[in-house]
């Protein structure tokens, strides 16, 4: 089984690190892809990024439907799950978002999760999607560490700080489990359970997990109706 | 007062359509531009569509942003509403949807909304936009006449049969007032509501009415946190 | 076009300072007349009074629309909305509260609003209209200044600087835009703006502008079912 | 312990009737007393109506409570609530609308329960208080005979079939106890709880055991902020 | 009338406590019986004692039913309302759980309750059985004392300080009504009513109260569906 | 990875039906065991049959956390989720229910599914777990086969015809995944796939998937207050 995830930004050093994250919890049989964008925002930090993020969703699900060995199943690893509803469009393969799946298993770990991000103007975006996803009992707080995207990559021990602090506000507010908002902060997941003493979720695994039972007993996507595939006559460089 | 309509897709016969109907409810001193892009997608019609859609609507607002006379503002003429959290992020004017202006005003015209949109594929955004709004108890009824977004541009008396009828069963169900669910029916308005007997309400002229108001109150978008201006890092190329 | 504002308490100061309110951002062509009760109550503070505003609302919507000339539209000049379902029934034109266009228009402006409106024991009212509105994702937020309706009627600064506060608290806590509670704030919506940093929404010239677009494009109040004409068997003298 | 049964339209019979079907159900040592306003509506099937209703119960209610020897409880027997929450603020005793009482009690008779109701124009105030009771799952339908409420005065057999015939609907349809919607019904509960084979609630039967309850163990209306003593500054001509 | 009071844990102590808040709100001619299981829980605090507790209600509800004279109504006293739907499987009487009937009343004696409980691991259930009854909107907050139930037994002043402390900040917070979270805080209620100045509802008397009026109008438990009498398969030993 | 299926009713043959369906699914490394209790309900078909079958996981759970080698993950493979909450307690491994393992994936498969299961008496409690799960939205259709679940262990043709033609009218009612709400139907998944023309999710599967996931990513249950280890004070005899 070949699961494909996907970056929607342009950071290779961020791509490899997830796909380490992802490999450490694949099973047995599971290969794990990663690629991102050759052009595009550098991180997903604004509205506006999630609009470029979405189009690149596309595009290389696209491509690798289009290529010679299309994955199994595909992970878009950008915790606002930018082109998630695109994506189940172009493929009959299973299509999971970090955020969503983080939720799924959070949920099912606990009682009430709290979910810890990057900048303050992205929980709006974690707000919708807890709503969308029928999290808005389960979800107790949605809090920001003021940390951009990339400043992430180098896991300064501060950032581990700030989030664990964070975690740490967030579970004596009632939280039992912690959600990471955000694919960068995969390799974090472990020291920070230690840290905090409860669960900690990391979107990117969760949605391996996923995604491999899915494969496993054949549930994809659903091609009914809002899934069918999208009429065909946009040429590629809309996106490009 | 200048408002700017966005027609996403690239129907050049739909955007002056759209435009009519907008200056058919202007009130004096409001003057209605509408633009809509060079290449993309013709239709609006899933949610590959949706993405396409949003690039552009970014575009066009930032290059109308960047221009030498900025709208007052910007009306986003499709009913997925695609790309308005990032076009508010572009600007300080208020920026409106039609799906968020058709139904904030059919709130008002009635109890219960029934919504009557093109095809099927289209009404999970639809009821996406149902909930964000929070018109899950207003919004009591959604059907797809099944009616591509681009048949309506030569508005075949079957059209507007159709959708009558489909209004008409919504009305017999339930809803006061009908919401038109593309801007492609905005011409048929004022026929409908005559053919239906409860008002009927098309979000182009909807935004209108309501961008006008918000002007002349000097309200615009918040630039407060989640629609302050993004990150400027990207090339305008990404959407292009 | 003309547009009848409804001040459903006794205070004649407070009229004419909605009146100029309303007609500081009515358009071109909108002509604005403002009334209020002969007996009533002085403010609208309790539940108890919410039903003497409410029959003034009934008697002076009857009176205007047997009059010689019945206005365009009216809007019910009072956050608490009163009588405007039954107003809703006594006309075909549109009857817009001003707790509804202020959070209608809120909801477009930003991402989440706060009220900030005159006594506690008016929240609960505002919270069922959040609820009624479909408002309870939108709104994040409300806070009384304990300031009397009345005491607003000399804008004494002290008033502003309590609302100015109460507001700042509100938007540090997570709302984007500002809700003004009561119409005797009318006046202090522009002050307030600058002072607090993002938009503040008076609902008395929300209403105004959602009026004015309502009547442009032809929509009124749905006949259908629940707000048909009433059952005429009620002397006027009920309500006088 | 003295309960004081308010019917809020003129009718002396159904007040008449109203008292009877309470006596009915009070235990030992509950006395019923029932009155009605002088004036007002006939039949509470409107808004406008409801104003009235309304007012006549902050009439009434205060008029007891300012009388020899004020009851120990109040029940407003319109399936409408009408003035509940001003009733609220004037007395200390408990104060139970018949629509509250009977939906609450249906609620621990059975899992899902249906209305039925008069004309289908009342049915929105339903709906509202079936969303402001917190019923929204508890109610699973809601449905309109088309008798006015005067008709139910003689008790027609064609009433009882009527209503029979869309309580067995609703069964029929997942309701597992039906909630008569008019208080005007309240002496038709017995046959129709036979006829239709589930659980049927008389909203004031239903307020009556509630009352006497709260009576008993000492708990009223709690005068803490919204429920406190509204300002006293309007005449009672007010209503009058 | 005579209503059968269930203790689902071991306690002759509690038991007999339970009895007497009963018999002191029960009216005339209602006698009340309590009991409690032979072998089980000694107190009810985790979601393993909670099946303890449904299994020992099964079991005395059965075996009343099968006596030689059953009781007219059963109360489940104990605030995670265990074995409620099991109950009303069992027989054709009300059955009331002492939290919903609690929540019910508060609803009616004032806008927003708040609940004091005992342990911090006990809230979600309280939590879940608030979303069970629709009482979101009017539960305003849930707090835990940190007393075991057992600890209740001898009513040491400090368990009363605790208990008014986290009342009185329950109302600070915006509960009008205080809601006791264990049937061992029967016998504060009154004393707590005195402290903290708003009504606080024990639920044991708000069960006989409501379960009395129930009786009394012949209202029972649906027996439509799901509260059918069960298959009838498996010996009492599964419970003993 | 040893993953212990908890087959809550007496059955072996259904026991051993699971099992085999799980380990269909099960991936390289991931043993599946399966028990069911020696006494208790043959089949979970009503409220009191749920508390025998809390009871039983209970039990069985402790068993195996206490014997010699105590599983990675526990699965309770019957769609009522009994005793989930209170196993949880006992272990820090994941547990899940089939229930809430069927409604997860399927929301990650679509966008809207429909419950196909046994007797119409479950549906309460079917319908108590989407509301518990946040799968209100998600969740547009349950229905009821009216086939006892011990029918489903010699797989009748047409017992899969029922379902086939339960599902097709869910899917055309809008349902673009079918959940399908009986262990006992793990068997039919495939053919019923094939059948219904979209996806359909045995909750066995699904909860096979999560919990190999979840281990492999050293997710287990929170062991923060409310499900922190309950007190040890009842003798096991109370659910033998």
């Amino acid at each position: 089984m070949r699961i494909l995830l996907i970056n929607p930004n342009t950071s290779r050093a961020m791509t490899a690190k997830i796909a380490d994250a992802a490999r450490g919890v694949a099973g047995p049989g599971v290969e794990i892809d990663a690629v991102c964008p050759e052009v595009g925002a550098a991180a997903i930090e604004s509205h506006v990024d999630e609009i470029a993020a979405a189009a690149a969703v596309v595009e290389l699900v696209a491509a690798d439907r289009d290529g010679p060995s299309p994955a199994d199943a595909y992970v878009v690893a950008c915790f606002g799950d930018p082109g998630l509803d695109a994506a189940r469009e172009l493929v009959d393969a299973p299509v999971i978002g970090i955020a969503e799946a983080a939720m799924h298993l959070a949920a099912v770990s606990g009682r009430h999760f709290g979910v810890v991000t990057t900048l303050s103007r992205t929980l709006g975006r974690a707000r919708d999607l807890v709503s969308r996803y029928g999290m808005e009992r389960a979800c107790v707080s949605l809090a920001a560490t003021g940390i951009p995207v990339l400043d992430l990559e180098d896991t300064a021990s501060s950032a581990v700080a700030t989030i664990a602090a964070l975690s740490a506000e967030a579970a004596a507010g009632g939280a039992d489990v912690i959600v990471l908002g955000c694919a960068g902060m995969a390799d974090l997941c472990a020291e920070l359970t230690v840290r905090v003493g409860v669960p900690v979720v990391d979107g990117v695994a969760a949605a391996v997990g996923m995604a491999s039972g899915m494969v496993r007993m054949g549930l994809g996507t659903s091609k009914r109706d809002e899934y069918a595939s999208p009429p065909v006559r946009r040429p590629v460089e809309v996106f490009a």
